[in-house]
């Protein structure tokens, strides 16, 4: 069904053999003993990879844009006011989630795509007051853009803001510690740098954003993704006790329970540093290659991905070849320049071994396609990078 | 993870290795060609196993409840009235989501668990006219009682009610025949019939239903479940064109895709036979086994699912000792009796050899606890009924 090419896009990305096999094997009942005991590990686990000790996860079968619409369901009433830091296609989704609840949604936007928003922006906008939560997308998918979470957090903080960090492209990947840094709120999908197939939201939520939960006055908009629903489920598998609201998705969270034992087995620092030094080798090919990136400058560069412009000359009939050459890439996801940029995720499980074949195969392409340059160039670069931060 | 025993509870259930396989298969990009193909004739053998021709599939990642949830969303404004046919917890459910979204819910309920509205109260109900909608739930998984969707279909029609048939432990396992019969919306979860693991909510609209989404006045009230976003992909899959919104349980997916084709393969006037069938045979042995039933006559039994009272003297601790004869089975879930009767699920691939061992589980569990009956009786009763079928 796949062969053995290389899925080198933002998610779904390369699995471990181990989750594949907790995905394919026979289903347990929902209320099995050992089942209620994976559910509650990889609940106790998924606190550890949030680096969140205090908070309360949840894990509800659907993509990551639901785990953005249990966010803005669960926290926003009508008439708040929400704060969104715009980076792209992934700001633009959470203002329209937001403004489904009753949010009156202010943005802080940059001018150039790539771009994001200066600290003083997001400050000067929180000094206004009284927005409730803000919310910021750690990496945006759809522009390689990372923003300063950390910094951003600390704001939302000074200014009693309730900080919203939508993780999807980041959680288990990128640098995030969501206690120390004060976020309220993270969120991921399993098919991420969480190394699990897509069909999971995870939700990461911290004492502040529960007691905003709490004290609501209105019910919450939606049913599905109701915390009032779920959280009695959660708090009932972590005390290994069965429940039942909905039908877990129990292969998945086999599978995920796996996969965040292997992330904690890595150690995060060790984790962390392995996609930066993954990502910077990779960044160092594309740059020898004569390709520009995305994001503006290299402190907006994720490490999850990386959003190179076709070189001139140059256009998506590139990934055919990148893709007959061993490796599967995806091609641009924001409206406004989307045939002029392709992207590479380099997540999870991702080893140098990977970084070289795709960069490998990219050549191959660029070869195929008459760009002018010398083969070998971009891997050099890859392979001097990986040494010198061995 | 599993052992050899049986899972004989209302879902999830066995699933076949075939299906296993596809979950456990190296995740495609949720764009591949190969995917797209396969998502595609997906959808397209929704429409046959709803017996639907004409409708519109929905499959997006979540649980049954989510598929509830997209159909009340959906067709519901604040202050359109709806009919709920209660005929146990998930008559509640469907009340409760319809309230969420503004519904005003009148239901029409029996007085004894286990039983269900005759069509006489539901016609009453409806000839005050106004009803914008009605839910059935064609089998109620917390008491096994069966209602006659064609039959209430049929009113809502004549009263220009729309139909939605909760068909979460029916479809692709008791006759339904959504187009035939005049259903406006069917939906179903992929752990129950129809023989996937969890983790797809699967929705089919009928042509009157969309008419009815598509002249909304007022905006969807989640973000998560609304079709408007979801329209435009299912639509693209089945054309064969990539599209993105969410990124699709990719895994599940492929598994569905072999699951619809084994059901085709077999054919559904066989499968629902064969349901028949072996819900007869275990039935049969029930009965000789001196248990009573929830469902208060046989026209309001399930044919996916069996829910027998515990004998007297005997309690849920019968539920360990099949257990370790052999098949899991679930508890009571309906609140008000939910001590006194357990549930066993017979439904996708099952055979007659899972009825046969589960019975024969169950006399083992009964002689453990000391309930006095002539082992073998139940094996009797299944086995002269299957061969008088046969």
């Amino acid at each position: 069904m796949k062969d053995r090419k290389l899925l080198m896009i933002p998610g779904p990305i390369e699995f471990t053999p181990e989750v594949l096999r907790a995905m394919g094997m026979p289903t347990t009942s929902h209320v099995a003993p050992n089942f209620i005991e994976v559910f509650g590990q990889a609940l106790e686990r998924l606190r550890q990879v949030f680096l969140c000790p205090g908070g309360q996860p949840f894990v509800i079968a659907g993509s990551g844009t639901l785990a953005m619409d249990t966010a803005a369901a669960n926290l926003v009433e009508p008439g708040d006011r929400a704060l969104v830091v715009n980076t792209g296609v992934f700001g633009d989704r959470f203002a329209a989630i937001l403004e489904r609840y009753g949010a009156a949604v202010t943005q802080v936007r940059t001018p150039a795509i790539g771009d994001a928003p200066a600290l003083e922006e997001v400050e000067a906008a929180l000094k206004q007051g009284g927005y409730k939560l803000m919310t910021v997308t750690h990496v945006d998918t759809s522009t390689g853009v990372r923003t300063d979470v950390k910094g951003l957090a600390a704001l939302g903080r000074a200014h009693g803001t309730l900080s919203v960090v939508d993780g999807v492209c980041a959680v288990a990947g990128e640098e995030m510690r969501q206690e120390e840094w004060g976020i309220d709120l993270a969120l991921t999908a399993s098919q991420k740098a969480i190394g699990t197939p897509p069909g999971l939201a995870l939700v990461m939520v911290g004492p502040r954003a529960m007691e905003a939960f709490r004290s609501r006055k209105s019910p919450v908009g939606t049913y599905y993704a109701d915390w009032t629903l779920w959280l009695p489920i959660m708090e009932a598998y972590e005390a290994r006790r069965p429940a039942y609201f909905g039908t877990p998705p129990v292969n998945l969270i086999w599978a995920l329970n796996v996969s965040l034992g292997q992330i904690l087995d890595e150690g995060l620092e060790a984790r962390f540093a392995r996609h930066r030094r993954l990502s910077d080798a990779f960044k160092a090919a594309i740059a020898a290659l004569g390709m520009q990136q995305v994001p503006v400058s290299p402190d907006k560069m994720a490490t999850t991905l990386t959003a190179p412009y076709y070189p001139d000359g140059v256009d998506s009939k590139l990934l055919g070849y990148v893709n007959q050459a061993g490796a599967i890439l995806a091609g641009g996801l924001h409206a406004a320049i989307k045939e002029r940029y392709f992207r590479i995720g380099h997540m999870g499980a991702v080893s140098a071994s990977d970084i070289l074949s795709t960069v490998g195969a990219i050549e191959q392409g660029l070869v195929q396609v008459g760009y002018g340059f010398k083969p070998g160039v971009g891997l050099a670069a890859a392979q001097e990078t990986l040494i010198r931060n061995s």
